[in-house]
């Protein structure tokens, strides 16, 4: 259950100084083949860091020998230096794996503006030490390095009865908006799918699952998503079986990262149905995702609807305002527009909360995911930096 | 210096039970003449609140001759009663003060979900109340009973060396972003203005003061910025000194929201210059204002500009990301792209902060107002219903 559960793969993970704490920072996973194909999403977001400049040209011929992904840094905003930094620590990898530096993907996540000598020495330093280590097993070391104020590693994997696997692994925790990827992401598998088709699988997965987490709004610099097939296991998949396992993978991975949101006491799906299109309906759930009183509210385990129609009324939505119902957890608390069942009945103790908003206008359902606004959520990113 | 600082307008606050803490919650100002021009702008969240939608028909003719407001309940999602309470409010309104209820706009403000048979009991209490109670220094009576997590009430007023007079109350203190009002606002002027010129002046002001609060993200389905003329003066003022006083005192009362926002311990002026257009520097400043990492960074005095570039990033607005600098409280943190001067050096304990986004492309200016995110929005917004 891991980056190395699909044959083909070895990686790394080892500490070269770049946390404090001395826990692991630098990942490396290498696709031994006989396929190097490849695909990746990367952030949206127009600022983007240097490693996400570099993996850009990188994917641009669907080739992947390797990825190496380093945490506690971003290098994101740190000027020539810092995309030098990039281009050495891939030329590192292609040295010390005998592979072109042009077919090495480079990760990092931690601090936008650190980047500087130190950083750079780090890097280095624990690609040095992480090539040798290289190993079938080392998936859960590498799942170590890449973690920032994740509380645990993030792994996962499928396994198919016609003999191949995807495993992969994640971090992110806080600054989870969409985008595409907001959070780094490494899918392996040793099917045989050329590069055109793993593009194809990885970008309608992430479409409706890490697209569609919004935890805080907060859309990174530095997020990608990489999926990497060896062939190792010499065996061409079923297109149709092989798209609903990319999917179903970034579906837990992204559960995963929903439930360990920086702070969050709950994890809500918010659900829209009936909408006018699928745009529609997810343009409603991230409206009601990004409104801190509704936020806040639930962190309250206050079943607030009127909040919940006060983000909706924001939103070019079609629906008529007066006719949407509200349910919470079960309880329908607004109907057409008016007070339904009383908020009391509405049980928000439990972590899971489902919201479901009916606008009653077609047949197009969406889901959001996000989390409460909670006192811990403000301290621990009022305190990030220290 | 309040809403009756003008002649021609009387007003009174009275005390009518839909607070629980017995404070005053039903205001009433009366426009006596000559003149009773008016104009109003509302909030454009889609799910507005009964009173938006009876004095959007109020204001078609740009006469009025009273406004009615309470606290306590936002009247807002409770369906044909709650519409037919308005109704029955603007007409018991009416026939005290013996004008048509066509004429009488109503404001309403508390939670959304609020106004079933009691609180039309107690808001018709209190109109009968207030009617006798009228005087040309009840203003201050008046900005208490429009109070809801106001710490305090909030007046301002200007006067013309001309011999004319404008004065006005706000309530707001949660629920504040764009969308031309978002809070409670009534302006009185004594100068003699017609309805076309008075809406002109109103929407010019809002448009760069009210509407450029974004303090936590949240558009309220209830607000409404009412500008009312009397003409008592007997004075036609010069048209460019009456639009710069609407201004100023739309700017005054915007202030004074910001400084009592919910929980705030910081106010962030966000100034982005040299922008390809004024919807370019707001959209930036607004998705800056939006952004809740930026916003908890403020709250621990932390200076991180990593966040202020990642916020900018998700804008369409015309830049080169790489080519930006950033500066709080006057110390460049960010110069094209790199770091500058040490964060260390910005000192951001005063409450006031004051953070310039230069996107060296043109010649645009636009200043958004936010606040931080402290314990205390969360606190105060998980608790406002119990």
């Amino acid at each position: 259950m891991s980056v190395t559960t699909a044959k083909g793969f070895v990686a790394a993970g080892v500490a070269a100084g770049l946390k404090s704490t001395g826990a692991n920072d630098v990942a490396l996973v290498q696709n031994l083949g006989p396929s190097k194909a490849a695909a990746a999403v990367f952030t949206s977001n127009r600022c983007k860091a240097n490693p996400i400049l570099w993996s850009q040209q990188v994917i641009t011929d669907g080739v992947v020998e390797a990825i190496v992904l380093n945490s506690g840094g971003a290098n994101c905003y740190t000027g020539a230096f810092g995309f030098q930094t990039t281009h050495e620590t891939a030329e590192l990898v292609g040295t010390s794996l005998g592979v072109s530096s042009g077919d090495v993907l480079v990760c990092s996540t931690g601090l936008i503006g650190v980047g500087g000598p130190e950083f750079r020495a780090n890097v280095l330093a624990g690609v040095t030490l992480a090539a040798p280590l290289l190993r079938e097993d080392g998936g859960a070391d590498a799942a170590l390095a890449i973690m920032t104020t994740d509380s645990h590693p993030k792994e996962a994997s499928v396994t198919s009865t016609a003999g191949w696997a995807l495993g992969g692994m994640a971090k992110g925790a806080g600054m989870l908006a969409p985008g595409l990827a907001t959070m780094l992401v490494v899918l392996t598998t040793d099917a045989l799918v050329p590069a055109n088709e793993l593009d194809a699988a990885l970008r309608e997965a992430t479409r409706v699952t890490f697209d569609r987490l919004d935890s805080d709004g907060c859309m990174s610099t530095n997020d990608q998503v990489t999926l990497m097939a060896s062939g190792a296991s010499g065996i061409v998949p079923d297109a149709a079986e092989f798209r609903a396992a990319v999917a179903s993978i970034c579906g837990t991975l992204a559960t995963a990262l929903q439930e360990d949101a920086e702070g969050a006491s709950h994890d809500i799906s918010i659900e829209t149905i009936n909408a006018a299109s699928e745009a529609d309906a997810v343009t409603v759930g991230r409206a009601i995702a990004r409104n801190n009183l509704f936020k806040a509210a639930i962190f309250g385990n206050d079943p607030n609807w009127g909040r919940v129609l006060a983000a909706v009324g924001t939103t070019d939505a079609e629906f008529d305002p007066y006719d949407i119902d509200v349910t919470i957890n079960g309880i329908r608390v607004c109907r057409a527009g008016e007070p339904d069942q009383p908020s009391e009945s509405v049980d928000l103790k439990p972590r899971a909360v489902h919201l479901l908003i009916d606008l009653k206008v077609g047949t197009s359902t969406a889901t959001i995911r996000t989390n409460d606004l909670t006192h811990d959520y403000v301290h621990e990113n009022s305190a990030y930096a220290s």
